[in-house]
């Protein structure tokens, strides 16, 4: 594997001294971008995720902005499909899986797949789009929780009482069904790894529906069973979950070399609940790149401000890239956060 | 004023000893009932919100549940049309506001109305109901950030971009339109006081939304202006949003004599951060009433538990009640409480 020529993020994954805070965004590869809408006007999202090429294509494209980290272009639900729950991205009302789950019979049905057999197109990607990048690559994965969610509603949730009614009610069958989920996401994040991706991400994006006890009990082991072995190859794992601001401890007792903070939760409170052993991902809240140039870069600099330097810091976003943001802010966060905080 | 019979919930607010600990439930008079659905099939939402003698009875539905509290029966959105905003609720869709609010000349052109000529209906359900009480009558009114966001989004939202927008990027104009919401709310508060409440609550029902600099910078003081006024006649103010685990101290600082605790937050840490001087309700969640009694039972326990019997606990779920709830497994919550709290 090469070493990327660009390492300020891998080392503030590792707390270690920057010539400048790094900055990348969740979704920074997507909607916003004009040259990734035109891909869409000829291929399905489905397609993009499938076809290393185009996949390749789409993970370079935010490039030009001048991050200091690239992440794969994929989708946390590709494991579902080959596990046995197949799903489609509906126009406009985000994905559908066709049978949601709602008996344990159907979770004992679910395969424990082999990514390598089951996700060679995500693999063959990352060996496509390494040579090409002069910055990290991050890999990804959903958390089990997150995935559960969307096998359980059958799409995206509102309140979650499907999946919470299962849990509650039924903890046997959840923990059962958190559990197959984990070791996919286990085995796929060190095929991601295996086939040279420098970081890993995991999303555990609906997490924050939880109370802290209902997090220790129900999801913290799952998430222990993946983040203990992924974390031995000395790859830099980021825990990231949105509306997470009261399960910040039990998240960084589940793992993760570097917490994601969200948008909600003050980034300096976070820093003195997680601890001086972890480096912090965030936290700019996605609105503030849609008014003005001048709201977005006065935004990043109250981010920095709050990090205070310390390092570990890497700038994001608190939650994704919203399609309508223009990428003209996007590209004046990336110059504002390297210029102010040169070292 | 006629004194309520059962004072457990007021005594609660205003954390003196009680003989059980009180209990009602967000949203108890609505579609998980029967007797509701019922009505709802001749009646619009809005037609029994408008019909005192409706309002009254929907009101009344609850209380042979045995609950410590009635909730006036009226929707937060009531005082957006006099004000020049009218919406209606689309099947299914929830509200829907015909002209949302783009520019700074829409938000001068709103009205800041008197609830006694504007609003009648809402306090001649109060005066009407009263009487039929044998517990304290609780008012309530949606804060301005949370009115504020339906007006600009013309709904419900995902991400509340259109709100944060101009937040951010027109700070003026959106302080023009906090204020014009804020000074609506205080009157019409202080009009349901008069009316004959016994409480009330503000339900700033999406303020987890923001950060707690954003929440002090834009929410706080428009909040103060209200709850400083209505905390005058002594009755007590219920201060409640969802996904403000974050919020709790600039919520606290707004005001109110009880701080209404979300589902995702531990209630003895919210206790902790929000301080013995203030009563707390909360915090069970919605999805733990679904699944069986029993269970419904034992997360009622789990919230007793972590309030730990201290004076001016006031059980209720952490956001509202949902329309698939089986209405026994309500009634066996109320039940447990009251006998698991028996002083």
């Amino acid at each position: 594997m090469s070493r990327p020529v660009n390492d300020r993020f891998l080392r503030a994954c590792r707390r270690e001294p920057v010539d400048a805070t790094p900055v990348w965004f969740m979704r920074q590869a997507g909607r916003y971008m004009p040259e990734y809408r035109k891909l869409r006007e000829k291929h399905t999202l489905l397609e993009l995720c499938k076809t290393p090429e185009l996949a390749t294509a789409v993970t370079l494209q935010p490039m030009r902005l001048g991050v200091d980290a690239a992440i794969l272009f994929a989708d946390i639900l590709l494991p579902l499909e080959p596990m046995g729950a197949p799903f489609e991205f509906a126009k406009g009302e985000g994905p559908i899986v066709h049978e949601p789950i709602a008996t344990r019979a159907q979770i004992d049905r679910l395969r424990v797949i082999d990514p390598d057999e089951s996700l060679p197109y995500v693999l063959a990607a990352i060996r496509l789009v390494k040579p090409e990048l002069r910055v990290p690559l991050i890999g990804f994965a959903g958390a089990p929780f997150t995935l559960a969610s969307y096998l359980i509603e059958g799409g995206k949730s509102v309140n979650f009482a499907k999946t919470k009614k299962l849990m509650y009610g039924e903890p046997e069958a959840f923990a059962a069904l958190m559990g197959k989920l984990a070791e996919v996401v286990r085995r796929y994040l060190l095929a991601q790894i295996a086939a040279g991706v420098d970081a890993v991400q995991l999303f555990d994006s609906w997490v924050g529906e939880l109370s802290p006890d209902d997090y220790r009990q129900h999801v913290q082991p799952h998430v222990a069973h993946i983040l203990r072995d992924v974390s031995e190859p000395g790859v830099p794992v980021i825990h990231f979950g949105v509306g997470t601001s009261a399960l910040l401890e039990p998240m960084r007792d589940a793992g993760g070399t570097v917490i994601g903070v969200d948008y909600c939760t003050s980034l300096a409170d976070a820093w003195s609940r997680v601890g001086s052993d972890r480096a912090l991902q965030g936290n700019m809240d996605p609105c503030a790149l849609l008014a003005t140039r001048e709201v977005a870069v006065k935004h990043a600099q109250r981010v920095l401000d709050a990090a205070g330097g310390r390092p570990g810091h890497i700038f994001n976003l608190g939650h994704g890239i919203l399609p309508e943001t223009p990428v003209d802010h996007v590209q004046a966060v990336v110059e504002h956060v390297h210029a102010s905080s040169a070292r």
